[in-house]
């Protein structure tokens, strides 16, 4: 999927939300245990429960391989479920040398199809490269993220007073353009969006962290939504696990429409109004 | 497998090799592709043929993913295979928040039963902690790496002038000590390895990069070898893929024994001579 037709896609259905798939097997309803693929049958529930509040999937690739071989054959039954419609965000945070990166983008762009895939920036220019080589694919890259350690390397000033974060940005623009390049900004950091947004005025900002993680929606999106959507906001546990019984499902479509309704008022707000 | 038996395993073997099984199925001896599994036959016959020689390997994580679930299950069956007397590492640069991070430790620790996962830092401490709260489990931490991207945010220096890298490798050590943390170091930066002895006495230090990535064995080490082993130096490619016929586990035979004869000689120089 390209950036205009993500766009497009947010227009359309008043929804900037990406839902995380964090499935993970010790919070699955007790009655779906007995399923031949547990995980499968909740993410196959929730997506049909959401998908037209959503514009984007987010599976955490890390609850599918705590299920060793098992799991990751969950996640490929699941990307085989998420409509052609949906933008689709492989979370892994790989990144590593050249021909190595190269074996993960194959992994994930041609294998699964996913349209994105989450990558950490600290190997440099070769990490990153080859997930950028891939037409209308992207690279999410870690910019600012919402967790406590982010505070150990992120926000030490370079020698040219700049964060680390911000030289991450900057640098990573001379890579990728907004049409292959998203960062991941955590959201209860909102007071910086900001801020990124002078630095990558045109990039989608993946945004983390609304809901379980603590960030405003309202906070995140006013700086954050740019002439062309440019946000795409995460809620995992908020709306997967907002029940854990037989209605599971109805009580994840219950969270997701909170904040859908959220959303389209903030666009509403941001592109009808212009204010 | 503790901090003393891998010193012990490195004494009685005169070895401090890691073998990279970076398994590329586009890389197999045609004869077999024919083979149930061909990645898990090439790993056998590779693992066979050099594991009185070294006393390490590490499956390199992407080139398994790259076959997706299939992929995934020729990794859990290459553990399988590989002796409980060698230390192995899950070379993954994993790294995400803290709930997440810990599923990936279960993935590799609980599940593969690895000794040790390469983990990225960017994320800071509670992108690391979970990793380094199993026993006798290892977190090998990316600290300054060979690739040519290591020179965008590795070597930037910082507010009180230490490059980046340095302040990883400081900060790592509030975090975990010489009995759970190892750093990656790469061999290609060997003018850099006696540095990062200063700044980790202790650690044991994983080099890649010795071979096809063009660091030299004597240049690291020299100053790499502490009181207690400190080393592993992996080679991939310059020994899985010596041969690409028939004979391939002799051809990898005889490339793991040039480099393990060169070992034993830097071995004793170090712990028997004394120079």
């Amino acid at each position: 999927m390209n950036r205009k037709e993500l766009y497009q896609a947010i227009l359309q259905k008043g929804s900037y939300l990406c839902v995380g798939l964090d499935t993970d097997m010790s919070r699955i309803p007790k009655h779906l245990l007995g399923e031949k693929d547990p995980i499968l049958e909740f993410n196959k529930q929730i997506i049909n429960a959401t998908k037209d509040l959503c514009v984007a999937y987010k599976p955490n690739v890390a609850f599918y391989e705590a299920q060793g071989s098992r799991g990751w054959r969950s996640l490929e039954r699941t990307m085989d479920l998420i409509p052609e419609s949906h933008f689709t965000i492989a979370d892994a945070k790989r990144g590593d040398i050249g021909n190595t990166s190269r074996m993960y983008a194959k992994a994930f762009f041609e294998n699964m199809n996913f349209d994105a895939v989450t990558v950490a920036p600290y190997m440099g220019v070769d990490s990153v490269a080859p997930f950028l080589e891939f037409e209308n694919k992207w690279v999410i890259l870690l910019a600012l993220t919402s967790n406590k350690g982010s505070k150990d390397f992120q926000f030490t000033a370079q020698e040219d007073e700049q964060p680390l974060y911000e030289k991450v940005m900057r640098r990573a623009q001379e890579w990728g353009n907004p049409e292959n390049l998203m960062f991941v900004t955590g959201a209860t950091q909102s007071a910086h969006i900001a801020k990124i947004r002078e630095i990558a005025p045109d990039n989608f900002l993946l945004v983390p962290g609304v809901g379980a993680q603590g960030g405003s929606l309202h906070g995140v999106s006013m700086p954050g939504l740019n002439g062309h959507g440019g946000l795409l906001v995460n809620s995992s546990r908020g709306i997967i696990y907002a029940g854990d019984g037989e209605d599971f499902a109805v009580k994840a479509r219950e969270a997701a429409l909170t904040i859908k309704k959220e959303m389209s008022a903030l666009l509403n707000q941001r592109y009808v109004t212009g204010n």
